[in-house]
This record gives C-alpha cells, structure tokens and sequence, in this order.
C-alpha cells in the first residue's frame, strides 16, 4: 500500500510480461514493469485495502499472489489488498519469554473450539493461562483448500486462513494471547507445499528434483535462482514475527529442508528473526521440529550449529508411548521398557550413534553438551495421534494412572514441556487426519494413500475417510468433559505440576544439575535436579504395574513430599490412598504407574 | 586369507543364499553360512592367493567381489585372491609429510608415460623429486571397463587396474615413491561408481533415489542400512593407507555426497583415517575436492567442521585462467580481471557469499578463520584441462610468458600447490577426456553426452570421439619436449620457484602473515608473506600487457631481488632483458605478464 494506492511487486524470473489484474471500481489490468531480477512492480492508484487482484503472467490465467495477504475465496481465488497498519495493537507492554519459561500448549484452531475460528479460541485463553500454561502453539494457518484441513496442506504462505479468520482474526487472537499474559507459537512449514493450489511453480523455480522429501518436491534452497526463494521464506518467517507479533516460530520437519549451501537457509533464518527481535524489543524463538538427532541444530553458529533456541525431541515422547501402551510396530520398535526413557530424561537423545531397529541404520549423535531448555518434549502432540489410523489420543490407550504418570514425566522432567489440547483434562475424542480438498482425484488419492499406509498394521477399509466432514467434527475437543471426573481429577493434576514448575527454579529447564537413576527390572526411574540455590527437588517415577519402594537419593535425609499424582485431589472418587506415600528407611513406596515429588532445602 | 585357505565374506542383506564359485583345482561351488547382519562368510581351502572366484546370490549369475582386491579380466571378471603380506616393503622409514609441505604433481598412469603403468611411473620419480616436488597425486586406480579411462569411471573400489599393473604393481610404486623422498597421495571416487560393470545393487542397497548427482544415483550414506555402506566406503580409506601405505586421499567431488546424518560419514571418515595414521606411525592427510565453499570442510569438528586436511580450491584457477585467456563461458563467467584474482590469494574463496552469475545463486561463505595450508591450488590439473571439449591444456592457450606468470601465481602463492603432469615444461599435448566402455549402446550414450555439452559452446561432430583410442593416445605425454627450448626454460623456473618454496620459510602454507594489494586498472597484484622469523618475501605480478612500475610494500628500503620470470635462464633464447627488473623510487618496473620475488630480512 502506498498513499495513493497499492505497490504491486513480484517475483517471476521466467516470464517477459506481468498484469495484475484488479477488481471492483477503477479496476482493469496494469502492465507492471520489469526492475531487475525477474521482479515486476508497479503501482495501481484504484487499489486499496479490501481490492482484489491476481497476477497474470505472459498472458495467461490471472493467478493469485504468491505473496497474497489474504485469499478470502480460498487458494485458486483472488488475493486481497491487506493493510498490515489498520490493527489497533494493545500490546506494547508484551516482551516475550525465554525459551525455559516455555510451557506450550499446541492447538488446532479448527478443532480446539465449536466455531473453529481463531476468535473463538481467544474465549479460552484465560482458562489456559489459569492452568500455568505460559504459551499457545497455533497449528499452521496458511491458506489451504477448503475449510477443514489438518494443517501440513497450505499453500498461501503468508495468508492466514480465510474460514479460521483470516489476517485480522489472527491478529486478534495474538493480541488476546499477549493480553492473557501467553506467548504465542506459529508452527511454519517451509519443507514442501499442498497438493492442491500450488501456483508457485508458475511463478518461479521454488522446487528442485534435487532432493525428495515424503510430501513431494523439496523447496530450492541451494540451487539456481536460490537466492529469491530463500528470501520468500526468510521473509515469511519476518513477516509473522512483524506484523502478527509471534513470538515464536515452530519450524516443521526441518529434516525435509536440503540446503547443500555453505549458509544454510535455516541458520540465515534463525539469525534475521533474533535479528528482528532485537529490533522490535522481544524475545522472539525459533523452534525446529527435526527427526535428525542431530546436535547441529540447537548448537550455537559459533561451534557450527544452525542456532535455533530448541528442537522438538521425540525421543522423550516415544520412550514414554512405547512403556505405556506396549505398542512395538513402527517407530516404537527402537523403544520399550525403562532404559530408553531413563536415557531420553538424562541425556535428550535415546538415539546417540546407536544402531535403530526401525531405521536400520546408526542415528543420532549424542548432544548432552546442550542445555535442556533447547528441548521440547511431549507425551502427544498433533503428529504421534494424528499420525495414528484411528487418531486415538493417548487416553483413549491408556489407563487413568498412566495418563497421571504420563503428565508427571512430561512436567517434571527439566525440558520445555508441550501439552497437546484436551491433554490436561484427558480428552477422547479422537484427532483424526483430515482435509477437505477440492479435487476429487486428489482426494481419491488421498484416501487410498491413507489405507495404504496402515495396511501394514491390519487396517482395511475402516480408516477413517480423511476427506469426511465427520472425521473433522469428532475431531473436536469436547470441552464439556473437562468439568466431569476423572477428566476435572487430571486436569487439576496438570494445573499442580504447572504451578510447581513456576515455583520451584530446579524445574526450569536448563537450570539445574540432572542426575537420572534407573532400575530395569524394578522399573523405576528417580530424576534429581539441583539449581544453583541448593534447593533440589527428586521426581520419582514408579513404572510398573504393582507397587515399588523407590529409593531416595543419599537416603531420606530432609526430603520432603509436595506431590503425589496419587494424591487426593487426582482422584476421580474419593477413598484412601492405595500406598503410604511416605518415605520411609530412604526408600518411598509408590503404588503402580503413579509419580511422587520431593524437595530438600539446601543443607 | 587363512593358514588354511581363504575365508570369504560378504554383505548381502537381501539374499537368502550366497555361494562363492572358486575356479582352479580344489575349486567349485561353496554355500556360505549367514552370520548376521545380512553377511555370508566360509572358509575354503583349495583357495589361495591367485585364486579366482565369484559370488552366486540366490542361485544367479556368479558375479564379481564388491570388495574385490584384483580383477585380472576386468570389471566384469572373476575376483582374484590377493595376499597383502606377500609384497616387501621397504619404506619403513618414511613417515609422510604435513599438509603444509606437500607440492603436489598430478598424474594419471595411462597417459602418464608410453606403456601407461606403474612400473613405468617409477622412472620418473627421480627427475619428479629434482625438480622439487615433495607428492605425487594418482588419479583414481579403481578397476574401470577396458584399458583406456579418464579415471572416474571405476566400479571395483578395492581393485587397482589391471592394465596399470594391478595390486603389487600399485605398491611398488609407492614403495618406490616413498624411497625416492616423494609422499603418495591417491585420488578416490565415493560419490559415484561408473555405468558399466557396477554389480553393487545386486548385493545390497549402495545406492539411494533420495539424492541426485550429476554422475548417477547417489551413494547410500543415510539411508536404510547405510551402516554398511558407509563401512564399504570408510574401510576403502584405511585399505588404501595400511596396505598400499598412501600418504594422502584425494576425495573426489565431495558436493556429490550427500549425509542428513547427524555424524556426516565423511567427519567419519577423517578420523577413522587419522586414527589409523597414528597407529601406523605415520601421517596420513585427507583431502576433499569440493565446490561448495563451504568453511565448514576443513574446519576442525571442534567447530562444527567436517575436519579434512585441505580442500581443492578452484576459486584460484578460475581466476588465473579467465584473467590470461579472456575465458567468459560456462564458470569462468564468474571470473576475469584481476580482483578476483587478489581474493583468492587473499581470502581463498572468491565466492564467499557474494552473487554467482553462473550459478544463480549467492555461493560459499567467507573461510579466513583456516590457515593456507588447508587449501589446494593448481592453475591447471585434469578436471580443468579434460573438461574442456579438446582437452587444451594452459601451454595451448597462452603465451610462453603467461605460463611463466601462472607458474610464479601458483608457487608464490600461499597455499599447497598441485600441478598437472606435464605444466612444468609445458607441455601442449591436449588432455582429452577418453574411456573405452565394452557396453556399444553406453559408448554411443557417452559420445552423444560430451557433443550435447559442448553444443552450447559451438562445437559439433568435431568433439573428440572419448571411446577411440586415438584420444587415449594423443592425450599422452610427449617426454621428450621437456628438454628443448621454450619447455627447458619453463621446467627450470618450476625448479627454481620450487626449490625457493624450500628455501623460504616465509612461502610455507600456513606459516606466514599474509598481505595483498592490488590495482585493477593497472593490474597488478603484491602478496606480502611475513614468517615468524621476519624475513619477509614479496611477489609482485604484471598481469597486464605492458610494463609496469609495481611499489615494494613500505618503499624498496631493503628488499633484495630474488628471481624474475624474465631473467635469463627462463628466456627461450639468450637477450636483454625486456625490463630492468630493478627496485628504484620503491617500485619495480616488470615487463607484461611478468613476476618478481623479492627479500628483506628482519629488521
């Protein structure tokens, strides 16, 4: 926008002519003029805010912005004039939070509410924050086709979603959340795009046949004409950071991002965000999900690191699905039992160099020179239910005292924890993988692609239809359980746990001295952190199915209890607890899958 | 080998029955027994050293040993068993060199002398030491089709060519070598094998889709059961060092190796290599081909690097050669004039994150932080020579006196450097890119290849025919140049630049403060080299067509002249100098594309 109209400016390095095309009054087509480097520009007095427009290159069909702002027709319709100014922001005193004060919890904003819509969510986020959360994760909101989508399919990188609410809708949630006293966390995909209304292509060489990635052509990031397409990306990252105040940005599978370059786009992208941050006056995170077990990630440039502020770790989150629900197929034949997630709470990566039976390769390197707070952990997120056939969360597999024993292990463990929604209060409905594409071979394939993948775990015809609009509708959270017991019981725990993590500094990840113990065949784990104060704290984690006298570290000398997720108030029914408790000759007995806290003054 | 016979072992991961068919008295089929890890292993004891034999997988063809150590009937014969102990070296006292003292003579066998064997490399090791070279450099040995080939075309990685003389003819060369005061390094190719006579994906998955390189289907180094793959590779290193005793590895074209892996397996490698040095006693360098301009090659691992001993740097030559021949196309775009040149004397990396025309793309990032010794430079050697649609090597391009100054560029300047067989007299011979594939249909395939490639540079059917012998032939030297004049003269200025080298502490890679300047319009450059001692040198270089008046650094307060390209013993015939070649008012007036070294001891 300028003050006399709109500056359109675009990138298309292969085409000798762009119109924009502009609707509604004073309308038409205008030449834009070739500036160098591929780019056309040119200014249009008639568009405004709220004017529709579309490209066309060469003369061909008018297409929408690469750039577009917003598509509030939906990705094959036109892109609208946004003004990123006209926001009334109420902020200004937000400054962000350091990456240890991360507690995230991950929503969808199709599913998290009835109406679906980021203005709808804003009405829970003082529940959230009066939980002892401290930020939301927002599921990705790139234009994708249709109204429902899971959210890896946009398209439109730089439009939030139309049904969800679009530019302003986003804002107001953002505003809200800093309001509330909540970082909010964008998740970002800049590994591949949608299927279904990709017009970069017609733009310019975004993709190579260089690498492949599970989801289709990766994005050129080293290859002729790099340089523009890093920019696209780079600046998205900006973008969000800028004119929606994100607080941090959560990087999908990085491991789908080839950069064979001596910079690598993602260490540039980190750099200008912190960048920008500074500039702005908050602290603003980059956060990689990568599969890659790979120390470079969360190491500093300094020693050859790409520098993002933390990684997710599945590890933790597989260690802990594997010992509770017993399942061994897939990713989960590398875990089981207590080892793995014993090593996963001491030393981050289970998988450090050693041979995976899944993998059938070594992976990993060991990476315990890394603070903790570089790490986010999970006992679900949106993946590892989603991902499932059936999208079961995981109180639908597990007992009452496992989820209790899950939300102990994911709380206590000295890591940024991630709650994915309906968590805290152990949802059951499903969160079901689903899209609602407009091409109907697509969608066909889609569906086949999905019977296929679980073929091999005995699924046939009865995975659900992704394209259903039920599939999305018993997606939802169902907030009325949240009230109702035992759901109220183990959200009552959460909130506990999410409040002594606010108190006690041995919590805050990276702070403290961890020193993890672990029996086997006792199955027990013990996690002791000392801050620098002296005034640790021992999570002890009983793992089996009867009940285990747990030793305490150097014996029961001054250990205090804080908390039992036996305890009363996690209950659904009132009645006497089903061990002491106590502690008791240095030893503390714990009835089974149940998690006990213990303090200890500096002496 | 055994006391009792040979035990055979192989990794198959997908063969249910692995027989080894032993030719020769005692011979015949012999089934293996799996012990693990997709590896079948049997003792056979009519097999001994010279004993041929095949591998049979699930009952087809016999095929030849991936790790074979001798293929006598080529590529696609029988494997040969080879006794490493039998050969009596006698170079124990040979301890290898330090980066910074190797002068590197590239070679290839074939074309290298008449009868294109070791044995016949051996007699020029003398005259190879005298003129002051400290390696030599053999293109790559691995067994390739037919007798004739450029070098990277071999499939036995094991197997040193039959035609050059095989196992012990490779040995005595480099026991020879290392008697003659010469180190070995050996150029080896682990990101491709060649496109005929490649039986490894009958055995295992050596190859991934999920990379593309220019040569084929990339090596399998993070994939599904790429533990063994990478075993394949990294053993390879160590073969080449424990039982041929190489000093060095040349590792080609490493931007064709692609690692997501969080320990890459060429870090891997680097270490396996330097550990197996230490316990041999000896020290072995590992050097990486690379055209990423990435610091990160020879950066140590302490800093996120990959940790090589030194990389090639082809920044240098594209330099020298577009600026003496005027070159524009293909790379070279990226090139002319002198500040490129400057840089890369300077900063090593001309493309230090700046825009490449010819790659569309910034490119590299700057590499000041790593000492001049880890870089390799050359103004000519076989990729730049044989790439070329005739083969020309410098002496065919430019004139007498630009040959002396590339010679002076390349030995005055701060880094290892390599020559080409043949540069140090000139020789005008082209160096063609040759094969001889028994495959009709890949010969018509190679043939229409290199015509498509240099279509664009206005060639037609006069592109050299790659499979005539011809090719071969005329690509070999012709020895007998070296002695008469203008190729006499020339040899004795790369005698004298390189015993100068030995002489001056200050012209050690590595060892010395660097300092460049440089007048694009007047063309000139001066590199300054100031050693620990003080006792200073400086080059100074006419890139321009007439003389010039060049300033002494600080004024010509006590710089001695050392050597001139143009004094008289590098003149083709007797004469006045052009030039004075004198310090006066603090400058030194040289004649066109003339270099002058001068002295000055501590003050």
């Amino acid at each position: 926008m300028t003050a006399t109209g709109t500056r359109f400016s675009v990138w298309a390095p292969h085409a000798k002519r762009v119109d924009v095309v502009v609707e509604g009054p004073g309308g038409g087509s205008f030449a834009l003029q070739a500036t160098g480097g591929g780019v056309f520009t040119g200014d249009v007095a008639a568009a405004r805010a709220g004017t529709d427009y579309r490209y066309r290159l060469d003369g061909g069909e008018p297409r929408p912005d690469p750039v577009s702002r917003w598509q509030p027709g939906g990705v094959h319709g036109p892109s609208r004039v946004v003004d990123p100014s006209a926001f009334r922001w109420t902020d200004a005193r937000w400054k962000g939070l350091a990456m240890a004060d991360f507690c995230v919890y991950e929503l969808h904003v199709g599913t998290f509410t009835p109406a679906g819509t980021f203005d709808a969510a804003i009405e829970r986020l003082a529940e959230l924050k009066a939980l002892g959360l401290t930020a939301i994760e927002v599921m990705p909101v790139a234009e994708f086709p249709g109204a429902r989508n899971w959210g890896y399919d946009g398209v439109s990188l730089y439009a939030p979603h139309g049904a969800y609410g679009g530019p302003e809708g986003l804002r107001r949630l953002v505003n809200a959340a800093h309001e509330a006293g909540l970082a909010v966390v964008l998740d970002v995909v800049y590994n591949h795009v949608g299927p279904e209304g990709n017009y970069l292509p017609l733009y310019g060489p975004y993709f190579t046949e260089t690498y492949r990635t599970p989801w289709g052509p990766a994005v050129n990031y080293d290859g002729p004409d790099s340089t523009e397409v890093r920019r696209f990306v780079i600046e998205n990252a900006l973008y969000w950071v800028t004119e929606y105040h994100v607080d941090a940005l959560r990087l999908d599978a990085i491991h789908g991002i080839f950069d064979f370059g001596a910079r690598h786009v993602l260490q540039e992208l980190v750099e200008r965000v912190h960048e920008q941050g500074r500039a702005l006056g908050r602290a603003v995170q980059v956060i990689a999900e990568s599969d890659l077990n790979d120390p470079r990630v969360v190491r500093s440039p300094a020693v050859g690191g790409l520098g993002f502020d933390a990684q997710w770790s599945d590890d933790f989150h597989h260690s802990v699905h594997a010992l509770l629900t017993g399942e061994d197929k897939g990713y989960y034949a590398d875990f089981g039992g207590v080892e793995p997630l014993a090593k996963a709470i001491g030393e981050r990566f289970v998988y450090d160099g050693r041979h995976s039976v899944h993998r059938r390769r070594r992976h990993g390197a060991p990476v315990g020179d890394v603070s903790g707070d570089h790490f986010v952990i999970a006992v679900q997120n949106h993946d590892q239910v989603g991902n499932r056939a059936a999208g079961e969360r995981l109180a639908a597999l597990v007992s009452f005292e496992q989820q209790k024993l899950a939300a102990a292990l994911l709380l206590l463990s000295p890591y940024v924890p991630l709650l994915f929604m309906g968590e805290e209060y152990g949802e059951t409905n499903p969160f079901q993988y689903f899209v609602s594409h407009g091409d109907a071979k697509l969608v066909e394939a889609v569906r086949e692609g999905r019977r296929k993948e679980f073929a091999a775990f005995g699924w046939g015809d009865d995975v659900p239809d992704p394209q259903s609009e039920q599939t999305f509708a018993r997606s939802k959270l169902d907030w009325g359980k949240s009230r109702r017991s035992p759901h109220a019981e183990l959200r009552a725990l959460y909130r506990d746990l999410l409040r002594l993590r606010q108190m006690e500094p041995a919590l805050r990840p990276g702070d403290a001295t961890v020193s993890v113990r672990h029996d086997a065949g006792e199955r027990w784990i013990t996690v002791e952190l000392t801050p620098d104060d002296g005034n640790a704290v021992v999570a002890l984690f009983n793992l089996g199915e009867s009940a285990r006298a747990i030793p305490l570290p150097g014996g029961d000398d001054g250990w205090d209890p804080l908390l039992t997720t036996d305890d009363a108030p996690y209950r659904p029914s009132p009645g006497a607890a089903a061990g002491d408790g106590g502690a008791s000759g240095g030893t503390v007995t714990l009835p089974s899958y149940t998690a006990a806290l213990y303090r200890r003054e500096q002496r």
